[in-house]
Parts: structure tokens; C-alpha cells; sequence
């Protein structure tokens, strides 16, 4: 009695055929198919997957799958899903995968994290696509209040004009991140026989995402640190990096990467100087990247402070990257407050932070907890996330021609 | 009354001098000096340092520094450092860093794990080498019984033409890791004013590094995890590589490494097939990377044993990469014992494993703990260290002009 809005089967291949009618006398509306053995294993299957596609499609209802692991929606407090997830932590992203239990095993990751958490709202496995695709995923997170931020893991595009041309209005509002492995004919050849994709031309798919707007992470790593940075930070207005840091070594490799992704050390203004000259040893030169080691002296607590929040201050940085040595002789209480007031005085501003050590930096870790402060394993990746970011603010606003027209052709 | 070895320093710079002179009179052999504030920060400092350069020389004491924290001597059971250093772990490998407190909080980070550690046998901070330098470091490792791997961190080489040769030659028996940051001129002129490096033309160095065969780690990650791979596993004779997955996904993604690294899919025989087919199911074909998820129907322990030896046996893999889920429908008990009896049917094959998951990766994770095991965080990193490995075992024996003929004058 009453109508029943999902099911969720968990049937072998099989006895799929008989439920769909059964579902459809039933007046259901959706579907989740959890069965593999479709088009990702051969002829046969693919058979199977063809009168499947056409007997979901004649039924009305709507349906993600086969060969997935389900969805989670936590604004309808809805986990459809056969993997358990424990302690899943709300959030602004909304993730979608192509395959079942890569992103089972990439959630249980990020879920067992204790610090520097990610929060996702939506997650889907998509599998074989016979009816909803990321392009539908797409218009969904478009507008949905909960997404900011919208993540998809592809092996291939179901309908790639559509998806692009939607793409290209969406990123306007919300930045789009895109993981498509396959990018080298070995990539590509494992892909194909991985879900039956059919292989595109990887070359023109990244000049794709590049004139439509999409992010493209090349490695899971890379997905990840992404996700972080944009689900926690806002956009940089600029390129002018500051870095306060507490190795002159680290600085060094610092310069390296900014210079490599595109940015420039900022020009700190006469106040900001005078500021840092107040904790500086005499003996030191005050140069930017900003080494604060020797400055210690003038206590933890008031360097790391002053340091952070005058270049964070400064009018000529656009962004502000730390880096700590969270050793014994560098440790103090109230770490977490100075990011919450530099987060306060400056919610404009990216605030990235790279930090060394053992103990010391997981109390850190813990204290900052929960402020969205992004830290990273490596500057290669604080700095390749704030290049994602500072092209993504850079071509928000722009419009391309709809891919629908013709000249798209070559990426069906 | 007695000999004195070595003497410690922690006084400023004014007073060493003075102790110098009885230092000498009392026979005193080798001392670190860990003053800071001679050339790198200025004018005023260079003096002083050229001073105190005159006098070491004169006084005939073997000396480090200034600017250092140290050294430490697992061998000798000498921790000559102002840092404290709690567990830790001896090694085989030898790790100089140009810097103190950045060496000092790469091993805090390093000495902190509790798995996947890196035993570490000798580790000094340069400083500003105003006598023992990065020469004298490879002349000492190379002889030293205890070390197998040489990792320095370098801003700056203070006798190139003596460094490169001597490389060339200790490089046939001991691989040396390098991490040379000022890659950029930004990074360059970071490092100037970090260090009084003068800058050296990256390119020209980059490429007598390749030449005289020194490995170049780009940064700080790729130093490590070079280390991990260098220290745990042995070199790999060819470029064909097994994958054995528990992700689809992730198998393609391994794909693309392995074929932007210069590497191949090695084709299985048939035999390693028949053995394979026992256990997967008959729905699915045998592909490589070889997807295992699918077959853990047949038993978590055993496919995951008969899976990793059954790659690990077949002639024609040089390297076997193992991605892992480490999820609750994956786990099983004794993982440990199967990388274990994996090292000792194959101690001459290079085995590394990628790991996703959450608690389960933890419990995993220890259970391989102290068999040398490489566990990477990424896929790429697994692949990059692989490929320095590879590069290395085929130009370990070649050997070069000397370079300390004229045609090398450009680096010094």
C-alpha cells in the first residue's frame, strides 16, 4: 500500500527483468541497480545491458546503475548503499563516480580521517549509466542549495555536447572538478576494458575541459587536494603569493614552485616590514620568502602570529602560504585561534599551510581542526591547488560557444 | 687530562674564537660549530666566516658549521645535535641536509612514524662548510659499511668538479639521491639570500647530474619517497611491470603512470593465466592490470596471496605494483605473512604497493610493518620512485669522463 519512491536491487542479473515490471505496476519511481556482469565483461553482457536500457526506459522509472554501489544523499538523510560508511561527515561537495568501489574505497578513506575532513553532501557510483549520467548529475548539484562544489570521477562521457554545454553555464556558480584517468593509450586500453568505455581522444577532451571551464585533476591526489582547497577556501583575486615560513630551506623549494605554477612572490609594503622588523633579530635581513626561524626568540606564540597575520594583512598579497616546523622548540598553545582570526579579519583570502614534524603536528593538526584551514603533505600540491583555483577565478565569467553545434562533433 | 675526539659548540660566534685556540692546544681532532650568523646574512657575517675559515684551517680541526644543529653517528652511538630526537630508527641509509633546522624537522617527521619508517645511519647538517662539505660526506658514506643509500640536500655544491667525480665513481656501488632546490630563479635567489649560495646554472647542473649519474628528486616528496624505495627494495632489471588490482579504477589510472614513465604491461604467460583463472570468475575476462575485485568471492586471503605471487612469479614482470582496498569486505587476517613469504620467494623483484582505505589500511599497514615493504601514498609516486630505481640500474656501471678536466669549468 502507498507508493514507494526507490528500490534498491540487489538481485543477481537475472532476475532484474521481472522486477523492473513488478516496479513498474507498483507506480515506483526510481531505481538503483547493484548488479555488474553488464557491458564492462563482453558481447553477452552487453546484449543483456541493450534490453535492460530499453526496458528501463519504457518503465519511466528512473535509474542509477547497473554495476554500482548506490548513493548518498544526506539532506534526505538517505544512504542507499551497500558498502557501510560510519562516521560520513556532511559537507559542500557534492562527488560522483564512475565506478562502485573505487569510490567506496576513496569515502572510506576520506571518512576515516580525524583531521582535515572533507564534507560531502551527494555521492553517486554511476556504473554503467543505461539512464542517469553525470551530465543529469550535473543539472542536479547545479541546483541543489547544499552543493558548492561539484566532483566527478569519469571513465567516459555518456553524452559529451550536452554535458559540455551544460558544464560551461554551471562552472559560472560552481566550480566543476573532473578526474578522467585514461589519458595515454595504456590508460585508455585498461579503461575500455575497465567499463566498457569507448576511448576519446584524451587530447582533444582536455582542450575540452580547458575552453568549458572544467578543472582537470590528473591523479586521484591531485582530485583530492582539490576537493580541499575548494570546498575550504576562497578564491585567489590575484597572483601575488606571500610566504611566511620557518625554514629558510622550504622557502627555497617554495620559490620553485611558484615560479613553476605561474605566480609571483608578493611585494610586501613598507608597513608590513616595519611590522615583521618589530620580531626580527637584528642580524637577520628581512627577505621575502619571510624566514622566521631565527625569530623565535621574541617567543612562539607572538612570531607565528604576527608573521601569518601581517602578510595575511598586506594589500599586495593575494594569497598567503605557511609553512611550520611543528617541532618542540617551535610549539605553543592556540594555534587554532590564530587561524580563526586570521580566517575572521581576512575571509577573502586563501590561507594555505604546509606543516614538518612529528607530535607536534598532530596536536596542530587537531587544534586547527574543524576551521577549514587547508593543510598539505607538499607545497608542489598547495601551490598546484592554488594554480586550480586562481584559473578557475580567472574563467568563471567567460562564455564559450555552445558545444552543441556541429564543430563539437569530433568528441562523440 | 686525556685526548678529546670531538668538541660541541653552542656558543655565539664571538667566543669561538678564543676556544679554538685551546681547542688546539688540547689536541682536540673534529668540532661543530652551531653559531649562526656568518654569510648568510650578510656582509659583516662573510668576514667573520672567512676569519674562522683561516683559523680551522690553520688549527688543523676537522670541523661542521657553523650554522648547523649536528650530527648524528648510529654506529658510534653519537648524537652530536642540539635537536632531541626520540626512536630513532637506524638504517641503511646516510642523509645530509644543507640546513639544520630543516634536516631537524624532516627526521622529527620521519622519526615519528610508526609505520614505513626509514632507518637512517648517519645524518649531518652542512651549514656553511667551512671545512666538511658535501665531498668529504660521499667520501666518508661511501667507505662506511653501514650505508647503502646517500641522500643530500644541497643549495649549493662547494667543489663541484671533486663532487661530480668522486660520484661517478661511488654511484657504481651506492646509489646517491639529490635534492638541489633553486630550480627557478626565483627559487635560485631564495636560496642566495637562505644560504650565500651562489647560484649555478640549473640546467648545466641538472644535466651533470644525469651524467655522472646522481638521482634528482624534484622536491621534498619525491626525495623520501625515493629513499623508501631505494632503501627497501632492490633494483628492477627491465621495464615491464604486473599490476594486480582491487580497483578497475585504479588500474587505469596505473596505466597512465606506468606509460608517461616509460613503462610497459608485462604480458603474463599462460601459466601465470591458468593460475589466475582459478580463482576469477567466469564471467569476467582476464585482463591486465589484472582487477581482483570481482574474485574475492573466492576468499579474501586467498586471492589476495595467489593474486600478488602469481605476478610476482611470471618471468616476464621486472616489477609488480599491488593496488590494495583495504576495506571490511576485503580484510582478512595475515596480509603480513603473505608479503613476507612474497620478499622471500622473490628478494630479487621489486614489489610496491598502493593502499586505499580507512581502518582497515591502518591495521594492514602494520601488519607489513618491518618487512621493508613500500607502501605510497599515490599512485604516481609508486611509478616515479620505480622509474629513478630503473634509470639507476641501468646507468649505475657507465662510467663518464672526469669531470674535473677543464671542459667541466661552467659549474664551478
Amino acid at each position: 500500500p502507498g507508493t514507494i519512491d526507490l528500490v534498491f536491487f540487489l538481485l543477481p542479473g537475472k532476475y532484474i527483468e521481472d522486477m523492473i515490471e513488478h516496479c513498474k505496476q507498483k507506480g515506483v519511481k526510481a531505481a538503483v541497480i547493484v548488479a555488474a556482469g553488464f557491458a564492462e565483461v563482453g558481447e553477452e553482457g552487453a546484449q543483456a545491458e541493450t534490453k535492460l536500457r530499453k526496458l528501463i526506459k519504457k518503465s519511466g522509472i528512473r535509474c542509477i546503475g547497473p554495476n554500482t554501489i548506490g548513493f548518498i544523499n544526506m539532506q534526505a538523510n538517505l544512504v542507499a548503499s551497500f558498502v557501510l560508511f560510519t562516521n560520513w561527515q556532511d559537507g559542500p561537495i557534492a562527488l560522483a563516480a564512475q565506478s562502485g568501489i573505487f569510490g567506496g574505497a576513496v569515502a572510506d578513506q576520506l571518512m576515516a580521517r580525524t583531521v582535515q575532513r572533507l564534507g560531502i553532501c551527494k555521492s553517486v557510483a554511476f556504473g554503467n549509466k543505461i539512464d542517469l549520467d553525470e551530465t543529469d548529475f550535473l543539472e542536479y548539484t547545479w541546483k541543489d542549495p547544499a552543493t558548492q562544489v561539484i566532483a566527478l570521477h569519469l571513465e567516459g562521457l555518456s553524452r559529451p555536447r550536452s554535458f559540455l554545454s551544460l558544464a560551461n553555464k554551471v562552472k559560472r556558480e560552481k566550480p566543476i572538478i573532473v578526474l578522467k584517468p585514461g589519458r595515454t593509450d595504456l590508460g585508455a586500453r585498461a579503461s575500455a576494458s575497465h567499463t566498457g568505455s569507448l576511448a576519446v581522444n584524451d587530447e582533444l577532451l582536455g582542450h575540452a575541459f580547458r575552453q568549458y571551464g572544467l578543472i582537470r585533476a590528473d591523479d586521484l591526489e591531485e582530485f583530492l587536494e582539490y576537493l580541499k582547497a575548494f570546498s575550504y577556501q576562497p578564491l585567489p583575486q590575484g597572483n601575488r603569493v606571500g610566504i611566511v615560513t620557518f625554514s629558510g630551506a622550504n622557502g627555497v623549494m617554495a620559490s620553485d614552485e611558484l615560479r613553476q605554477h605561474g605566480f609571483e612572490l608578493a611585494d610586501f609594503t613598507d608597513s608590513t616590514w616595519q611590522r615583521i622588523k618589530k620580531f626580527l633579530p637584528s642580524w637577520q635581513p628581512a627577505t621575502h620568502p619571510l624566514d622566521l626561524w631565527a625569530a623565535l626568540g621574541a617567543g612562539n606564540r607572538l612570531v607565528h602570529e604576527e608573521g601569518i597575520l601581517s602578510v595575511l594583512d598586506d594589500e599586495n598579497t593575494d594569497a598567503v602560504l605557511v609553512i611550520l616546523l611543528a617541532l618542540s622548540n617551535a610549539d605553543f598553545e592556540g594555534i587554532g585561534e590564530i587561524y580563526q582570526a586570521a580566517r575572521q579579519q581576512h575571509p577573502e583570502k586563501p590561507l594555505f599551510t604546509v606543516m614538518l614534524g612529528g607530535e607536534v603536528k598532530d596536536k596542530w593538526l587537531s587544534d586547527i581542526e574543524g576551521l577549514s584551514m587547508p593543510v598539505f603533505e607538499t607545497t608542489r600540491m598547495a601551490i598546484k591547488s592554488l594554480q586550480a583555483m586562481h584559473w578557475y577565478a580567472r574563467i568563471r565569467d567567460r562564455m564559450q560557444p555552445d558545444p552543441r553545434l556541429p564543430d563539437a562533433d569530433h568528441l562523440n
